[in-house]
């Protein structure tokens, strides 16, 4: 991508009235605009990221038999008033059509996919399976904060799962927590799951969630200094001590990431999803769902993964493998040709302005590697490489290149 | 894919009170999911379309220099106040919120997009840009009809474009047609460019409409027979002649799956979306925008291309490139993993049902090409090839099937 071909604009202050680091570094680099309170629309830079990431989790979730489907946003209300939730949920969920609200707006979705799964499930050999899908959800959130981690409207991968035994979703419940590790690998962030959580309006018998300890979170987690056990603070152990070794427990920050469900048969009871089984007995059908928040999750990187001068985006998720920057004034062009033929994602500053605003777009973006020709360099038919994440600089033959941005 | 292992249940008959034939067809072969009126889900079979039909498209507006978005669907409702939709649109925009909504739903997006592209243009050399996204609609249809053809919920592609000059908003409109006719051949769908369309509450001075000529259609479109041009009813020659050649034109119906139109200057002197000139006189931008129907066109391949045993899935948009069948019992996994090691997306039909009833599910899911293992065709070191679209059976060596499908 050429810079002067973007819809890239970047700003040296933060906007007024931001004071979430995450919002400030993604708006001053134009990855996100603000449309309303906890309301943003993804620009061209920002959806590179986003993605990238949708990209590693249907991936990740593809490999553990995990299907993907579209379910809608808008509702029947009559759905949510089988399970309850229509009442139970209050000014959190959206209702439409007046004083006999026709309609709902999804904030989460079992009281879809339930009765969806009945199509497919009559005998204990239609299960296990799990649908997976990644889709926005809008939720009346009163205080909206945090930039991207607490928001109005946001995007979930969120997916259920279907099963005859306990043993079934205990396995498929391990499966997940395999792929989310993985997940969270792959997108740089170092997230702790606690050992229980609360599992609020969701119900069911066991939940846990991914946090990552930073100070932006405002999820209050408890975590043992000696085993690295982690607890979410409702659900802790009475006297604040590690069940597995009686130490103190340390209260930290987080940012919730992920939240797993072992739901039960809460919704499958509602819904009569059931199978026959062996005996040629019917019996409900045990329900787990899976969430991860996008937006949060590249939230939580910006958080975890910045300094001073801007962004550090983690390889697998940066927009951009490397930004090029052409002192020299002649070869950039013919370089951003040659690394994009091979297939490498190049941002080349090509605009008309300083070295020193080239610079400091390049660390403003956090892309993990920056490329400069100079004419030193070309001498020795070399480039400039430097890691956003390190502070020396090291030659690099022109040759060599591809292999090093792999 | 295992057959088994899928989300796959197919039906023998129509759905009662289904009449529509997209509708019927997709529903039988467990692609959709019907949640409330105008309001569907995609199985993981529909979902494999869907996802076909996205990146086709994603990639050639992405050829013509279109950078992707996400825009949100919750809209403060100011925005809408400020182009004076939110009063002209009626019943049909949903509102949220009461007397004094605080919201809209999204059914476009150029109150989003306008006020966004502020941050990017300040001179004329700012310009020409165009933005992409893929996202979902939603609107209260009083009466959504067709299977997937008029929804309360949908999922469009729409574009928004911006320059200095009509001269570049007729270049970006003709890129935009050339864009949408590859997109419209590659999903193997034959669509016509009407002349000149209703911009409805779109505004502005041209808009061209893509149709495909099929009874499920509730769009009016008048043809010349000599030249073949089209014409919008609404906009149709007074006389019902055609201008170029005054041959009387021929009514017929067509689903429209496409609108383009010159927005001109009317969203962006709402929102004072301007530019500095040459001589240094601020000037309004000048828009296009660009929607296709995800759904619709779907619906529209449905419609144009099946027969009485099913679906018959244009290549490109197929979920899978062959429906493998082992009538002889031993040899059908093998076949399959090679296939699938490949690359090649199979589904294999390793349920233990009769033939009849594998042959019969082949021809409803529609997927192009069908693979039959036997004892005979062993014997020959090959393997039973049918098209979908075709009558004829042959014999092909299992060592060519893999050039076969590419």
């Amino acid at each position: 991508m050429l810079y002067s071909k973007s819809f890239i604009k970047t700003k040296r202050e933060t906007p007024r009235g931001v004071n979430s680091i995450n919002q400030a570094l993604l708006e001053r680099g134009s990855f996100i605009y603000q449309v309303g309170s906890g309301i943003f629309s993804y620009l061209p830079l920002g959806y590179r990221v986003y993605e990238k990431v949708r990209q590693i989790i249907v991936e990740e979730l593809s490999s553990i038999g995990c299907e993907e489907v579209a379910l809608p946003i808008l509702h029947p209300a009559e759905l949510w008033k089988k399970t309850g939730r229509f009442d139970e949920i209050g000014d959190e969920l959206f209702k439409i059509g007046g004083n006999e609200p026709e309609f709902v707006l999804a904030m989460t979705h079992e009281e879809v996919v339930t009765p969806l799964a009945k199509i497919k499930i009559q005998s204990a050999a239609d299960l296990p399976f799990s649908l997976n899908q990644i889709s926005k959800k809008i939720r009346n959130e009163v205080r909206p904060r945090g930039g991207l981690i607490r928001l109005k409207e946001f995007n979930m991968q969120d997916a259920y799962s279907f099963h005859a035994t306990e043993e079934q979703l205990d396995q498929t419940f391990t499966d997940f927590v395999g792929a989310y590790k993985k997940i969270f690998e792959r997108t740089g962030i170092k997230a702790i799951m606690t050992e229980a959580s609360d599992p609020g309006i969701m119900g069911g018998s066991d939940s846990k969630e991914f946090m990552v300890i930073n100070p932006a979170g405002e999820a209050r987690v408890l975590i043992c200094p000696k085993c690295n056990r982690a607890y979410a603070f409702e659900n802790a152990p009475k006297n604040n001590k590690c069940p597995e070794d009686n130490e103190s427990l340390k209260e930290e920050k987080g940012i919730e990431l992920a939240h797993i469900f072992k739901l039960g048969t809460k919704y499958s009871e509602k819904f009569d999803l059931s199978f026959t089984d062996s005996d040629g007995k019917t019996q409900p059908v045990l329900m787990g769902c899976y969430g991860i928040g996008l937006d949060r999750l590249i939230a939580a990187v910006v958080e975890e993964s910045h300094d001073e001068a801007g962004i550090i985006w983690p390889k697998e998720i940066a927009p951009f493998a490397a930004y090029l920057i052409d002192l020299e004034g002649s070869q950039g062009k013919k370089v951003y040709d040659e690394l994009t033929n091979k297939g490498l994602e190049i941002l080349f500053d090509d605009r008309d302005v300083s070295a020193g605003v080239k610079f400091a777009d390049a660390d403003l973006l956090g892309i993990p590697i920056r490329l400069t020709i100079s004419s030193k360099t070309l001498e020795q038919e070399s480039i400039e490489l430097k890691k956003r994440s390190e502070k020396e600089t090291k030659l690099v033959k022109l040759s060599a290149i591809n292999e090093i941005l792999k």
